[in-house]
């Protein structure tokens, strides 16, 4: 029988950070506070799972109600984010036990991992372990991935900014090259993130209403790098066009399945390259047809940039934390809420659950019908889909020209345990 | 004497564009259409001078005041930009005979010129010359240059607006880095644009309020890089603050002059770099310390970026475009309009004049007082400089989550000249 008192949460953020990732923080702790019969505390990893593992948590309650409020505009993980992945039970107990000793130790009833594919598989054995090893607590996993590779729910919080930062910044970048087409930059090459699936790239198709528009070429890890196609291509634009304008994925391969990021470079030294498709694909051009060209990496601005958020992002980032916080108050365990896409246009959608067993270790590839034949565009399907996730801004406040971000107090909560944990 | 009767005018985008340089062109086009009795028409030229030497004049008039309007919040040239420099009168008369022969034919009293100092000396050009060519004609230079480095003028429409999509940029890249820095990223490199002076880069140091905020470091091409007192404040703000922010401009040189961007890459093929100085310091970073980095490449995104531009720098971009036109009716020929700081606190500034010739060919480069003694950040004088630049926010019209640039008719106007000349 779970205890009727009321209990502490703890909260921790996973992997990569987000522009929205603490719109869900503060959907989780908002409600809470709204629900003090159950919830006692909400107590946040300090870096992830680190913060479990080391006993390092942060009191939220120490923070003002406008502090938390301001989660919500504020991007990247306020209590510090992890790449850290638990070892399997069998390889490692001493990490769940060790979970388990400081949830004990702190009263923790309830587990709000606010993470991607991996964290949800995290999430599940926490669950399923707690429950082995006599400690009932609640499991509920809070989605959140810019790469929106998670199954069952229609979208993931985080990846709807990230496609309006692309989105925004293609069509910015091709005006820009239109411009200046006559007498100089004919190319402009923009590389995105997604190494292994091509939602952020596809994003970038949505900036092009018409054809002509920029951008002219989106290339897909999904499909197979053709140089030759791609250049003719390419000729083809800056022909009929003036210039051309690609978006290319991080996790584009050539035909013998290497990143062409690999397939380039070396620094003075011959070390392995620095990085970047944007180039290699920008010097392809410039070596096969002479054309003059620029390239961008966008790289971490654009998951961070809260400044041009998407306000249908914003808000189901903080529904799907609001959302965890009340399924565990309904006793639910293991479990994820979702995204339920109810209508196209309008664009409606509401909370639903996935289990965790359905969700954890399974990606959400690009569809091949999002892709148009010749692989270098997304399909109407695939403009449907993308369309209603970048609608709307949701500016955060600004001060003297920049926007003004939270920092938290993040005050430890005091130690309990005598013995030390090393990660 | 000049015409009491109406004149047309020429107006053209020159040099690399801006997110505001069509809101001159908007202050240009919206006066003149209110002193129709001295201005007839105004006519752009397609992809800068260019256009005016070819005879492809646009008729704005073409154009509904809704479209000129919108020309406010549009980034990059509307009619097209042209990196293109005349040549010496003396070896190439046949130029400025030809844009002496489209004029006539138009009937064009007025030579609205905008662009940055290669361009001032282009307008000056044009102004002497027709004297000597007995053509009467007007010349006033418009300013526009993200770099900054217009002399008299106390800064440039354009640069306000990159200066602030750099600032925002670091300071929320800052942000993801410093949550993600205990188990992965802990140094984050931005490169960004100004090859011979490092205003770009200084407004970067903006984004930092108090130690420990991003950008820890900033490289001036102003400052020889010095590989190892820069790795030694990587590393002291590693262990300080747990991670280190970095923006980079693209003009840094190593002790030998040379372009660090140059001193780095080969691609598979053995060819010169693919470019970029960002990834340069970011490997420098790994190989010297170890440290897991990533980097990012603005390049034309920062000049494009008219979703976060300035306030205070379309307010300034249209007031020049304005100031042009009325400096013409009054009568003025050989000037460029100006912006006259009053204050800094509150910022007050007022539209003042520079006679060309103390305008052309000349760079203001960043005073080494905005430069901190150790060459690694600005001083208090540079963000007083800097900081009102930046200010206030003017965010275009957004249709279902995109921004709503126009792209104008472009209405050709009838060729006169039986002569075809070629570029």
């Amino acid at each position: 029988m779970r205890k009727t008192t009321a209990r502490n949460a703890f909260y921790a953020q996973s992997g990569g950070v987000t522009a929205v990732i603490n719109a869900s923080a503060c959907g989780v702790i908002e409600t809470a506070r709204r629900h003090k019969r159950q919830i006692a505390n909400v107590y946040a990893g300090r870096n992830g799972i680190l913060g479990a593992l080391t006993e390092d948590l942060i009191d939220t309650g120490k923070e003002n109600a406008a502090a938390i409020r301001a989660l919500r505009h504020t991007p990247a993980g306020a209590f510090g984010s992890a790449r850290y992945k638990l070892k399997k039970f069998a390889d490692d107990p001493s990490q769940y036990q060790r979970l388990i000793d400081v949830f004990r130790a702190h009263d923790i009833g309830y587990f709000f991992y606010n993470g991607g594919g991996d964290s949800a598989d995290t999430c599940l054995k926490v669950s399923t372990l707690a429950d082995q090893l006599g400690y009932p607590i609640q499991a509920i996993h809070v989605p959140k991935t810019v790469d929106n590779d998670l199954p069952v729910t229609d979208c993931c919080p985080g990846f709807g900014s990230v496609a309006k930062y692309v989105a925004v910044s293609i069509r910015e970048a091709g005006f820009d090259v239109a411009s200046m087409a006559r007498t100089s930059t004919k190319v402009f090459v923009m590389e995105v993130m997604g190494r292994h699936a091509g939602w952020i790239a596809a994003a970038g198709g949505i900036a092009a209403e018409k054809a002509g528009d920029s951008p002219h070429i989106i290339l897909f890890p999904e499909i197979t790098f053709d140089e030759d196609k791609f250049c003719a291509r390419v000729k083809e634009c800056v022909e009929r066009y003036g210039y051309c304008a690609v978006v290319v994925s991080e996790g584009v391969r050539n035909a013998e399945g290497k990143f062409l990021a690999d397939a380039g470079t070396r620094d003075a030294f011959g070390h392995a390259q620095l990085g970047g498709v944007g180039p290699v694909v920008a010097q392809l051009v410039k070596s096969k047809l002479g054309y003059k060209y620029h390239w961008a990496v966008a790289d971490y601005l654009q998951r961070a940039a809260r400044h041009i958020a998407s306000k249908v992002d914003v808000e189901q980032a903080y529904a799907v934390g609001k959302a965890a916080v009340e399924l565990a108050i309904k006793g639910h365990n293991s479990v994820m809420p979702t995204i339920v896409r109810v209508s196209d246009r309008p664009y409606r959608w509401k909370i639903g659950l996935a289990k965790l067993e359905d969700v954890a270790n399974k990606e959400k590839m690009l569809p091949r019908d999002y892709i148009t034949a010749d692989g270098l565009q997304i399909t109407a399907k695939a403009r449907r889909y993308l369309a209603p996730l970048i609608k709307g801004e949701d500016y955060p406040p600004y001060k003297d020209g920049l926007p003004q971000y939270v920092v938290l107090r993040n005050a430890p909560v005091r130690r309990k345990l005598k013995a030390p944990f090393t990660i």
